[in-house]
């Protein structure tokens, strides 16, 4: 398939937060994968590509789903009557057992691996479990479902049911090293590993040095959870009580950042002290605020991080979050932004919808590098986005089109056509 | 169409708040269009009906809608930018004033009404706009939906443009009681008329007196809007100073519940007086989070409303809130309670599910007589939703299904049959 082409639509994207950029009946150019940029006419250079043309309808750049856990996929939208500790406890955490089952885990993964493909998604940091065996299979679907993703067997040894806690029998973290040995021999294009402790409480020192070092040896990324709720903070505080805050229990064996990228889901209740390491550090921030309301943990101070300047990124945290929609986190992220404006910081100005969706797009994608936009040498992920089925009784400016399309959810159904690094997909 | 039949399948009402009866595999009795109860066997007295199989589907009482502006659905899920007073300045007032014209008022409406006949919404509480002949338009349309409806002409005499200011050229409120009369006229099955004066700050005291004058002699119902944004709040205190409380200001004309069956969007900032009087009255309050949030006005205290035993249901209020999907504003009014619980009132426990599913069928339903469940001597209202078409790796109990229906927003094509007194519309 060639990856050399042009889309004629109305191109819409963020090069910079609160700057949204619509270029109507503009042409946006693919080579070799990579995006060339939006010209009103196509460039002489360019003459030769072939041109798709989509009409009237809305071509923007991916979405990043920093935090999505794919094992909790299968219960997603139930159980929401639950906080936190009680919701790992009661449902995550059965369901995760299942995956020691790998007819289980296939079954579950390829539909996981399916309804992302057609999301509006196209490139995700996602979680698997403790288990080697199924956390490769579901590389496998993600592979072949052909989004970019890192995907993390978990680690746990302590503080979770027998079937979820680590085996140290042949010694810490071996699981995790064969695991990583063996997707790395699988030759993947767009699948790679991602070191995972799933969260200080369920991690012992040892535990956490060992992932340290494999993370230094085979030069990977890191994922884990941060300061979500005031439950978890407070275990933290009193299992790790050499560490000076939360985010430095995972500094302290070097899985946040510095050399190598690292993002941590939630920072609801990050301290200045840890905010500052994230900032020096250069973590990301996965902000998933749909969670964040389901499991009642809170509100993150997004605004205060974008002031900071922190790297930030939405997460969809299925299942804490009910949907895989990235467009829904979008929405969610400018809603509770609100809240927190209203309620708690009235320094902290809500989120506008180009901020949010810069969030979604380039400020995510930047944990994968170049991507989320469509400036000059930015990585082709699009998405062609058909919303003629939505009836109005006059024409809409494309940037209102747009925005109805994230609040009403039209990435459902709306998705006519998914480019990543300039291969469709569908 | 005969409104005597039994529908089979897996059947769910909230008798009781926080009380989700599941009954499966059982049969609900349809009598002239009033339910005769849920049976696991049909009793011999109901054994000559037709029996309708729905097979593993689950069938669930219609939702209430008890506050959406028909005139700002074709804006819906746009502008959302703004806070209150600047959106109505912006974004609904100019939208509001295209209702001038007959045709325009036509095709918007008829594209609402037929959105709200395919959506989950069985009954409705609605505002129309300031022109009579638009919103009778408007009435033709919902009649023809199916639905039962309340619909509005709104009043305003001051602090609104020049187009959607009232005319008194003929006397005060003589649009309105020709409008009623017209209505009347017309021999509506389902569709009645609400005396709709928009809030107080776009109504003088001439303008309510004359709107108590008429609900009183036509005995008609009210609806409007209070307490929803603290600049709207301080407005009020400033233009209605001989006001006890912002309620007391509709209060003072016979328009806030006593004698007719009155409906208040929002709530938010109630003060303990304003609740008192709410209670004392039989006021129903409409409660509508997802507008809440994106006008950035707050979370209404629906626990604290609920342990008060207050009249509450639920309202999308399009386009304050961007869907009119009440599967929406069930989860979202758990969703905020619980942001509620954790940054506002700890004593106020967040919503569960059965319980916001409550206030978006039996609680709201109160308002239009015996609605909203499936008890003996109930409106047959009730949906067949099918969610075979969402995925999953094991079979889920009803009730988890019934839960990520509404979280997932299953209620947008998974309708499959829908039915108002007994009625099929689809």
């Amino acid at each position: 398939m060639s990856r050399n082409f042009i889309l004629k639509g109305n191109i819409v994207h963020t090069p910079e937060s609160n700057c949204l950029v619509v270029r109507e009946n503009a042409h946006v150019v693919c080579e070799d994968g990579v995006c060339r940029g939006v010209f009103d006419k196509i460039p002489e250079c360019y003459g030769a590509l072939p041109v798709v043309d989509c009409g009237d309808k809305m071509i923007l750049p991916g979405m990043v789903d920093l935090h999505i856990h794919a094992a909790q996929y299968a219960y997603r939208g139930t159980g929401m009557d639950y906080e936190l500790m009680d919701w790992l406890e009661n449902i995550a955490f059965p369901e995760e057992m299942r995956y020691a089952d790998a007819a289980y885990a296939l079954k579950a993964y390829t539909q996981f691996a399916e309804r992302l493909k057609a999301s509006a998604t196209t490139r995700a940091v996602i979680f698997g479990t403790v288990h080697a065996d199924a956390t490769l299979t579901l590389m496998n679907c993600m592979e072949k479902s052909g989004l970019v993703s890192y995907v993390g067997k978990v680690n746990m040894d302590r503080y979770a049911p027998p079937g979820l806690t680590e085996d140290h029998a042949d010694g810490v973290g071996a699981d995790t090293r064969r695991f990583i040995e063996k997707c790395l021999g699988r030759g993947y294009r767009r699948t790679k590993p991602i070191i995972t402790p799933r969260f200080v409480p369920c991690c012992t020192d040892a535990l956490m040095a060992a992932l340290g070092d494999i993370r230094r040896e085979y030069g990977l990324p890191v994922q884990s959870h941060l300061s979500e709720n005031p439950d978890e903070v407070q275990a933290v505080a009193r299992l790790a009580p050499q560490a000076e805050f939360y985010g430095d229990a995972y500094d302290r064996f070097g899985l946040f950042g510095r050399e190598s990228n690292t993002v941590m889901a939630h920072c609801v209740y990050s301290t200045p002290s840890e905010i500052k390491r994230i900032k020096r550090n250069g973590v990301w921030v996965a902000h998933c605020p749909s969670s964040n309301m389901n499991i009642a943990s809170g509100i993150a101070p997004v605004r205060r991080y974008m002031d900071e300047g922190l790297r930030i990124g939405l997460g969809s945290d299925v299942a804490g979050g009910t949907v895989e929609s990235v467009f829904r986190a979008v929405t969610d992220a400018i809603q509770v932004s609100k809240l927190y404006w209203r309620y708690i910081d009235s320094g902290a100005k809500p989120l506008t919808f180009p901020e949010a969706l810069y969030l979604a797009t380039k400020g995510g994608g930047s944990f994968f590098g170049r991507v989320g936009s469509f400036e000059e040498g930015y990585a082709f992920d699009a998405l062609v986005l058909d919303d003629s089925a939505e009836p109005t009784p006059r024409p809409l400016p494309v940037r209102s089109r747009l925005e109805r399309a994230f609040y009403l959810g039209l990435d459902r159904g709306g998705i006519e056509m998914k480019y990543v690094d300039g291969e469709r997909l569908f």
